[in-house]
Formats: C-alpha cells, structure tokens, sequence
C-alpha cells in the first residue's frame, strides 16, 4: 500500500464518521481552524512574505481573508440552509398509483483533492477557499501543498490538524500532501478520491482535467486557470476621465507584480484617445519599480513569454521590460490593431506578471466581433457612461457570454468574498463555467443531491424533518419556507 | 456550411433573443407546447405505440407524464426564484477598500443538444424532461431525433414548433434533427454546442463524453446510462412478508419488459429465507407473458447479455428464456452466492430487459463489502423492518454513497416528477452525479451563474433589482427574502 493508498483510507474513514456529525459540530471546527491560523500570525505573516517575495503589508491582507473566509463558511454551515432541503409530501391515495414520500439533500462528494497556488500562498492554498468549502460540506481533504511556499503550507497545515484535533474530528479530515507531479497526478487517479479543486496555470489544470476524465470512474475537477480579463472602454467614458482610467488601469495591470488571475492583460481603447490614454499609461507605468515574482520559474516564463510575443510584428512596445535579474518582473506594455489583434489568437493567451495589451479599436461597432472572439475569461469589464450602454445590450448580453463577472466600474483585481461572488467562467478559465471557487457557492462542488424515498421517520435526517428542526430554508411541496 | 452549422448558427441566433424575454413569455411558451401536444394526442398516442410496442394503456400514462412535467416547469419558471439571485450590497465606506455592489444570477448556458430515449417515446424524448428543463432555462435545443420513433418524434417536434411560432419565439428555439450516430458525434462537437444532455446506453454516453472532453472547449454531458438498481433484502422484513415481497419484485423487474433504467436487475436475499423467496418469485414470472421489446436490435442485445453470462458456472438458472423471436422479450432469472457475485463484475453489468439475479448472503455482516464493490447506481432499495435499520447507519451511509435515490420501501421502477426527485447517481449511472435529469432541479444543469459588479441600476435585470419587483426568493446580504 503507498503512501498516497494510506492517506486516501484515512480520508475515507474519516468521512464516514464526518457524515454522523451534525452540522455545529462542523461549523464549529472552521472556527477553530480560523483561531488556529490566527494564533500563528506573527510568524505565519514573515513566512509567507519570505518565501512568496510578496510584501508583508500584502500577506497580513490576504491574512485577513482567508480568516473572513473561513468564518463565511462557519457562518453558512451553521445556518444550514445551503443543503437544499426538498420535501415532497406523500398521497396514498393518488390515482393511478399512491405518490411516495421523497425527501432529498445535498451530501458531501467524499474525499476532496486540493491543489494551492502560489500567487495566494494563504487565500488560495493550504486554508484556502478551496479547502474550506470542501471542510465545510463534509469532505475530507488531502491537500496538495505547493513547492513555492513549503513552510508556510506546514504551518498552517499544522493548524488546521490542531483544529481537527481539538474538534474531536478523525485524523483523516485533513491531510498534508508533499511532492511533484508525479505525487499530484497519482491523488487524482486514485479510486476514493471524489472531486478536485485546483488554482494554477492551463498547462496544471488541463492535465488533471484529462486525467480525472480518463478514470475508470471520472471525477469533477474544478480548475480555474486563469485569463486576461479585458476591459473594455467606450469613447464618451474615456473622454471624460482619461487620466483617472490610465491610472486605474496601470495600477491594477502592475499590483503584485501583475500576478493576479483577474489582471487585466488587455484594454480596448478607442482610436480617438489611444495616443493620450497610452501616453498616460505609460506615464503611470514608469513610475513602477520592478520587484521581485514568486519564484524563478514564473519569472522567467514571464520573460520568454514576452520575448515570444516580441517576435510579432504587429505589436507596438510601448514599454519595453528588461530582465534584470532571475526573480524581477518589470512591467512591459504594447498596442496593436483591433484588426490585427483579432488575427493572432497568441494576443490573448495569459502573460502571468505585469504586463498589458492595449488594443486600438476604430469605431464602436467593432466591439461585437472582438467579443465574439474573445475566449472565455473570469471577468469582463466595461467602462462606459450609463447613457452609453442604453442601446448595447446586445453587446453586453455577448461579454457575459465570455465571463463569471462582469464589471462595470473599477477593476477585474481584488475579487470580493462574499455570496454573490462568481470566480469562475467559461473554458478556458475554468474547467467548469457552472462552479465558483470564490464566495459561499463554492460550497456547491463538493456535494451531491440524495433522494430518500419513503424512509422511515425514526432515521430521518434533521434536515428533512417534519417541523423543520434546523429552521432551514426548505422547498416544501413546492414553495420555499422556512419553518 | 453543413447543416448542422446552419442549425447551431439559428439556435445561436435564437439565444440572444431568449435572453431577452421575460420569464412570463418562457412559461407561457412550455404551456403552449403542452397544449399542443395534448391537442394531438388521438394521433400521437397510436403512433408511439406502434413504433414503441408499449401498449397504448402505458403510452397514455407516459403522455400524462410528459405533458405533467412541461406544465410544471411552466410554473416553475413562472415562480422565478430557480435563477438563485444573489445580492451583495455595496459599502463605500468600508476599510481599506470601498465594497462594490456584487449581483449575481443564473443565466442559460446557450445551446443544448438533447439526445431522446428508445424506451420513454415522450417523456425521454422530444418533449422529454431534458429538452424542456433546456428550455425553461432559456436554452435553445437541437434535439437529435431516436431512430426507433421516427414519427412520434416528428409529430412532437411540430408541435414544439407550433408553440415556437404562436408564441412568436424565434425559429432556431427548438430544432429537430435526424440522423445516425455520425450526426449525434458532430452535434456534440459544434463551437456553438454549450451542453448535452443523454438517456441511453453507457457506451452510447460514455462516448459522448469523450468527444466533449476532448473539445478545443469541454462542455458538460449530462448522461443518464441506467443501472442494476440493487433491492437488498434483510432477514426481518422478508420473513413476515415473503410472498408480497416476491410479488413485488417480479412485478418490478418485468415491467415494460423490463426496459427501465431504473428496472432492478439485482435483489440481494439472505440465504435463511432464499429458497422461498426464489420460488414465489419464479411462480410470479411464470405468469408474465414474453411481450415485444422496443426494436429488435434491443431484443438481440438482451439474448446475447442473457448468453453470455449464461457461460458462467456461479449462475445457477432458475428461469431460462428462451428466443421466441426477433422482437419478444421473455423474462431470466438466475441466482448466485454473494461471495461469487464479488467475483465477476459481469453480474454487475446491466441487462437491458426482464432479466434479474437474486444473490444470495449467508448473513448480514456480508453486507457492507457487497455495497462496497457496488458500482455507482441511479437507486438503491433497502427493504427492512424500521427496527432492523437502527443499528445499520454504516450501511445506509455506504448505500447512499452508491445511488442517487435510496428507497425504504417500493420498487425503484416509476420515477416520480416532483421537486424533491433525483434521478442521477454515481458513475457509471451518469456523467455527473450532482445533477438530475428527472424533476425540477433539472433546469440548474442548463444555466451558469454571472456576477455583475457596479451595474448601473438602469441596466439591473428584474431579478436583481432593489425593491424585488418579480417577488421571488433572494440571497440578499446572506439572508434568504423574498421582498
């Protein structure tokens, strides 16, 4: 039996006895873990900044998240309604035949692999969004820890085993999963496990995407890989506030070394007012120094990518980024012709780091077929006038073809964690446009609905009780009550 | 351009539009189209008969069915609140950031093809749950006709189309398209094609969702692929009522000449009670008549599942059916010790027709390793005493972790329509067991949730709205209105 074998039996034991607990008993251990983790911040914080070259005042941030996120998800399991709770009442003496008593709810997948990513070494990796809205529907997790923050996985790993230790959870609640590809593609292949949630590159997502499709029992695998996440400006907004947009947009463009999922890699920019929007941009730009990225490997992708686009004659360097040094990503910047952009699908592939596509567009009616050919993207964003948009619906029913948010102010950077949080869209975005790795939804992959058909009262569970014990949400012969 | 392109381009066409209308015009389009069916029923009825060979006593129930579940979806979209509106409200105030107003909302997928079913002529077919949950979620359908009803499925389709033209709904809303298995292939893999949705054969399922994996952009298949839908029978309850159960189960496994998915092709016995049990339930087969099946190439591939297995020595026959002809179906009934089922995956696999296995177990304690090798199953039924089940939560935990439905008493064929229904399960039962293709949660299949950031209020769709102008129920700031 292998290691990976043994950690997948712990986990199975572990969510057979996970499926007795009630719902407090649970909401109870992300409490715990939330307390563990933030008892260890004073040495959590520098770990993190070391081994991620993100600042500390960033960190202590995406500290805070991930704690709020945690609690989010406490706060939802306590209050139990996301199970979809769906009663329909018996009729013996319906003709043809009696109507049945059937009772259905959400229960969780069973075993949940997750796989971190580098640029959230806390928000979106061992605590992460992922791990938790497994926790929190009842699965165990095995997670696979990243190799750019190795130290700080173990940390918080170890807080989380506090926390189930304390809660009184089995040992194979959560478990702590060092090595490469190898060990990561080996998790997803084995039988027992049930679902995979995965932050990274197309490259990583995509191959666990075909692996679990080529089991001999396929299992759900929710990547979100990334995208460029354009924005789209209209001339009557742009000539009102072209400074405050060039700055807007240089600064999300370069935050964090440009190494989010939601940077904006492209804007489509009216001919009109290009030269001074990209003038002010550039201008902004300028001002940024480089720094370091998280690791060697991202930023020397981040440079042969940039040199493969250097090739193309039909992009303008606005800014050009020379590599300093192995970890500095400095931030780079071109144009080109709507025409031309449309041309060469290399335009919009994902350049992670700061770096920025300004697209020139001749008229307004342009728009339609640069949307149409976009691919699908976690965030579109439209800066218009409200007037501007009266008559484009068609246009903005079209960008939210190609996205799970769309923005009309503001900047696709910084996602929100709430319950009306969408991070996820079409492919090649995500691998799962119907799911959300970010907000309350996210609780969603990891569960599954079960009818219960004329089951006995005496083994009903709290939730499809009569009477409404848990004072959930319920649909009851139709209509959605609450008691 | 091929046809098929011409069908999704109208279907594309179609989607723009649908995304348009209010929820009234959508519920008013699926009464309309119940009206039209119901208005050829003295035709329709006839005819999917005789391209069925279901008796026209079973068609009626079936067109009742049908007709059941388009009005209720009617109702459903009519109500409102399946599209899970989500509201965040902004903070602008908040440190260090302002939060944005966050809007969230199921929106239809785009075009979905629907593959019908040999064995439901209506309710799995043309008008059948999955072309009619597509389109109360504001999904085009290109529907992909099944070559054994021809004409029933031609009658249908106008009369959709009728709905289409009377309900001033776009052409490209609903298509019908005949063909072979090439066809249904390059259906699936159209840019245009959002999702799929299947009830049939594994290898028919499973070979769809293979090319959709492998698309340039993976879509969801939603496929239904049957099962062998286990009755496990504990000692308790089979000793006070043995003939009623034997009764039951014969009754169960012939109807329709056994040509249900959910038809349970397994009833597992303990051996104290087995011999009596067998024999009551060949005296009741005995009764049923061979009766035709649904076309011939079924019939065939019955006899040869019925031959091959035929070859193995753990079987012992207690009903040998014998090729009458080309069309009748006659019932099989055979029988194996539970240590010998474990050892063959064949008497797992599923035989299309009246056929079943009774497997003996020598005690209970066998029978958490036999559901443990149990594969992935649309229903599992537990006859027992409520006394018998007190002690047996591991058990039940493990069978509910096999199956979609779970039944405490009855018989898994007759698939309520309803909200609380599930009919899904595990693979290889389906592609994805957290959906259903039976009852009212079937239309979250079609429709992927976006987010809309900063929106301005002219623009807000009715279901986001402050003031909650369509009254249904909300998320709103984390808790459940509906005002």
């Amino acid at each position: 039996m292998s290691q990976i074998d043994i950690n997948f039996q712990d986990a199975q034991k572990a969510f057979l006895t996970l499926k007795t607990l009630d719902k407090n008993k649970i909401a109870g251990f992300l409490e715990e873990m939330a307390k563990q983790i933030e008892a260890i911040r004073d040495d959590l914080i520098p770990s993190a900044s070391r081994e991620s070259h993100l600042p500390e005042g960033r960190i202590t941030g995406e500290l805070g998240r991930t704690l709020g996120q945690i609690r989010l998800f406490a706060q939802l399991v306590d209050e139990g309604s996301w199970v979809e709770a769906t009663i329909d009442h018996p009729d013996p003496d319906r003709k043809p035949a009696p109507k049945p008593d059937i009772r259905r709810m959400l229960k969780a997948l069973g075993t949940v692999v997750v796989f971190g990513a580098s640029n959230f070494p806390l928000a979106f990796s061992t605590a992460g969004g992922d791990t938790v809205s497994a926790l929190a529907a009842g699965c165990p997790v095995i997670y696979k820890a990243h190799p750019a923050h190795p130290e700080t996985s173990r940390m918080v790993a170890e807080a989380i085993k506090n926390a189930v230790r304390i809660s009184g959870l089995p040992k194979g609640t959560f478990q702590h999963v060092e090595g490469g590809i190898d060990t990561g593609q080996e998790m997803v292949a084995h039988p027992l496990a049930k679902a995979v949630a995965f932050t990274g590159s197309f490259r990583g997502g995509k191959a666990l995407f075909d692996t679990c499709n080529a089991r001999e029992n396929p299992i759900p695998v929710f990547a979100e890989m990334g995208s460029v996440n354009p924005i789209f400006v209209l001339e009557g907004y742009l000539s009102k506030q072209i400074e405050s947009a060039a700055a807007a947009y240089a600064s999300s463009l370069s935050l964090g070394v440009g190494q989010f999922c939601t940077n904006p890699g492209l804007i489509f920019i009216p001919k009109s007012h290009e030269e001074a929007f990209s003038a002010a941009v550039v201008d902004s730009l300028k001002e940024v120094a480089g720094a370091p990225m998280l690791h060697e490997g991202i930023c020397h992708t981040y440079y042969q990518a940039l040199e493969a686009l250097s090739q193309s004659k039909k992009l303008t360097w606005l800014l050009d980024s020379e590599e300093t040094d192995v970890l500095t990503g400095n931030v780079a910047l071109a144009k080109v012709k709507a025409s031309d952009w449309l041309s060469d699908e290399a335009f919009q592939e994902e350049v992670f780091g700061p770096f920025g596509i300004i697209v020139v567009y001749e008229q307004e009616d342009q728009l339609q077929a640069l949307v149409e050919n976009l691919k699908g993207q976690l965030t579109c964003t439209i800066w218009a006038e409200e007037e501007e948009l009266k008559n484009r619906t068609a246009l903005l029913h079209l960008l939210e073809e190609k996205c799970g948010r769309l923005l009309f102010k503001g900047v696709p950077t910084g996602v929100e964690v709430g319950h009306a949080m969408q991070h996820g869209g079409p492919f090649p975005a995500t691998t799962d446009s119907r799911s959300t790795s970010v907000g309350t939804y996210a609780i969603k992959r990891f569960a599954r609905p079960v009818a219960y058909q004329d089951m006995p009262e005496s083994i009903w569970p709290d939730a499809l009780k009569e009477g409404n014990p848990m004072g959930i949400l319920r649909k009851v012969d139709g209509a959605w009550v609450s008691y």
